[in-house]
């Protein structure tokens, strides 16, 4: 059996004798690979580009229908490509940037303690029944028999699954609260009418947190310091937003709260007052409100897209499923929850909605597919001996700052002039591009860099180039 | 406006206000954020035990019902827990092992100029009415219907979905292939009888990657890649395995392979000739054949758990949905695929099972959900004084070792004795523990290491620990 077991096993601890295989195969390039400093070619990366607007008018939309700037570009661009009403291949630069995404909010969640699980898409409906929102759901729910005709739904949120795991995991101790669970995963909702791409869709990515506390004080601690973090994630990815009181829905609770961006797309009107701290999603308010609830000052109004959305839950899926703690005087007491969604690609789109052209996609610079994009001359054009410098350059960046290996594509297409090749890199939205040109060969040798996110167009050195590309963060 | 937008914006870039107000609420330790060198404390890490057998006996299993190894051990170590037959919660340190996986699997795909995307999990039922497996998934296939009546399945696989994708997106140039594809996301599968944990699941993480050729000859060029990066997966985990003739099942094809870890356990029943290269899995065989029909040597026999699968597929589903590519002579002719599924989830458990002792967790070193566990001395004990030494080691080992950040945990429950913590490691299996007792006391200072994977235990200094763990590979 040793015989057998060897026959496949390679011998090359570390080096794997596929990569070295597949080097004699033929040169292609590849991502991260440690240690090998071949340039990330563009031609190489499959990327649908569907730039003339007509070639995908009719992809989704009947004439006259409803479409939005996130939509129309994330389309265009060979980032998502309709399945069904709804239901989206991520293609793989979108699936990059919500990769890093999901980076960022792994990193904020877990500096506030939270632990990461994952949870069951298939639904049991006798939680669902426990709860009462098996009713309450209605069609937004998808539902679903095994081969047994056990029922499930397909998970839009986990309240009563991740409920029920505590309850079963034997009484806690107070000394484990406050516990922060949450997970990233695909979530289902059968939307009457999705539309507007990522934003309104029936199977989309969520960040979902739970916590427990052993009182409404401590919870409402918890709470805050969830928010908080919803806050830091929004700021690093330099997204004007707002946080406004909001409907506690078919999730329930007490108290509850939008992280919303300001867009006039959004579908969310928002109000809040000129004087004081108020604000709130008018779902909340008495239409014939005119001033502030709270200090009579003016309101003013605005729509927004929903990012995140909190709740504090109280006991009301504690006491359904008896998730319950000891206290120190040893009585078992049941849990203060709260719940935190945050839309993952939900934060995507919107950040295309938000931040792009009419007819360019901007991305924040932190979750951009790829942070830069070098482009040499045309072949045979007057300046062509720039490109060595250039493919110079990218090593220079991939050795001095391996984090971007990467993140820095090639645009190898040199049969097109620089002037398509910029243009093309302007609707995907590089946060940074960088021309060889005339100056490239001039004395010194400068690089034109074009920071797409604030409009600066710079001449730069290599080592001018290497400096600033040096402070980009890479999640 | 601007006065709302600013109100819940922090001004801090870089460091969250969330994570600075949180510190101020508790003290209480979290994972990798940067910069902070607060150790990792176990009694803060959601992790419910159950190291009693009876305590899981009960949960799955009827009494007689078959169980194996890894499902037991998983469930008593609080790694899964069954939320419905075939679908279990990843608990955190599960998650962590997975997104280890997730990690290796992501780098050899792309080694290979392999390209991650994410295809819809409900898949329409028109396409696989199309390639005719609507009919002959049968009971395997998890149906439903939307609020419209229109019907889906929610994908085990996604020939179908990958193959339409490519027939969509315009002709691909023969300069474009070879194409390949791959996602790592959760499917489904209607198992007749879910059973042996994460073995056979309803629900289960799979890496499949589909391939796009423009010739025979290409197409199995590009599948002995794919089979090389499988290797070189398995290699880097450090598991035995063997790769098998396979049958096709209802995936089609021409060729396939398997590659199964030799176990007692396992559901595969192999055979693999002591002459020469043969192996197959006894399906494919003629079941009166008892010599190696290759060289008519002596066929041995085994046991296996399968853990990828892979297919050459021709023209298959291209012909059904008419993938095609233009040749350099401007012909459109069909795409040559491979399809390569890998269990994502299937490896975690398969290593478990293999690797494993009957009472205690053992992991692939590269992908164990932490690495390292120090354990201070009991309070109140003769040696308490070392406790402030491994504190100090802890710190040293993060500072020199920042990989490791998360990767290291204290065993901060000095109200146990050090065996007791002692067992409880060697049950979860890390593959380091760190003790320190006498002789971290003693001159020179030495701490008791045990590396549980080659079962050596040794007496180090602090510079001999760096050393030891700064060799360790963390994905």
């Amino acid at each position: 059996m040793v015989g057998l077991l060897s026959k496949c096993r390679t011998l090359l601890p570390g080096l794997s004798a596929s990569a070295s295989r597949w080097q004699r195969h033929r040169s292609r390039l590849y991502h991260r690979a440690p240690g090998r400093l071949k340039p990330l070619m563009l031609s190489q990366l499959f990327h649908p580009l569907n730039f003339q607007e007509d070639a995908v008018a009719g992809l989704e939309s009947k004439p006259g229908e409803l479409t939005c700037r996130s939509q129309r570009l994330m389309l265009q661009a060979g980032l998502i490509y309709p399945a069904s009403p709804g239901c989206y291949y991520y293609m793989p630069w979108a699936l990059r940037a919500m990769e890093k995404l999901v980076r960022v909010i792994d990193h904020e969640m877990q500096a506030i303690g939270g632990q990461k699980l994952s949870m069951p898409a298939l639904s049991s409906a006798d939680l669902w029944r426990a709860s009462g929102r098996w009713d309450v759901m209605g069609q937004e729910l998808f539902r679903l028999a095994d081969r047994h005709g056990q029922k499930y739904c397909l998970g839009p949120t986990h309240e009563e699954l991740v409920t029920n795991l505590i309850a079963s995991q034997g009484v806690l101790s107070y000394r484990q609260l406050p516990l922060l669970l949450y997970q990233i995963s695909r979530k289902f909702r059968d939307e009457p009418k999705p539309r507007f791409g990522l934003l309104r869709s029936r199977e989309f990515y969520m960040k979902d947190m739970y916590t427990f506390d052993s009182s409404e004080e401590a919870a409402r601690r918890t709470y805050n310091l969830v928010c908080d973090a919803y806050c830091s994630i929004l700021n690093r990815l330099e997204l004007r937003f707002v946080k406004v009181q909001a409907a506690m829905g078919n999730i329930g609770g007490t108290m509850s709260h939008e992280f919303q961006l300001p867009a006039d797309t959004g579908e969310d009107r928002l109000v809040a007052c000129s004087s004081c701290d108020f604000s709130a999603n008018t779902e909340t308010m008495n239409p014939d409100q005119r001033d502030c609830p709270v200090c009579k000052g003016k309101l003013s109004e605005m729509k927004g897209i929903e990012v995140g959305h909190t709740f504090y839950l109280g006991t009301k899926y504690s006491s359904v499923f008896n998730a319950s703690f000891l206290t120190a005087q040893n009585q078992p007491t049941l849990a203060e929850m709260g719940c935190y969604g945050l839309g993952v690609t939900r934060i995507l789109a919107a950040s295309v909605e938000v931040l792009s052209k009419a007819d360019a996609i901007r991305w924040p610079r932190l979750i951009a597919p790829y942070l830069v994009c070098l482009i040499p001359p045309k072949k045979g054009s007057r300046e062509e001996m720039a490109g060595a410098l250039l493919e110079r350059l990218y090593d220079s960046i991939i050795e001095s700052i391996p984090l971007l290996q990467g993140d820095a594509v090639l645009d190898d297409r040199t049969h097109l002039t620089i002037g398509k090749r910029l243009k093309d890199a302007n609707i995907l939205g590089y946060p940074y591009i960088v021309v060889a040109g005339k100056k490239t060969l001039g004395d010194p040798s400068e690089f034109e860099v074009w920071s797409q996110n604030t409009g600066e167009v710079l001449f730069l050195t290599k080592e001018g180039v290497i400096d600033l590309l040096s402070k980009v963060q890479v999640p």
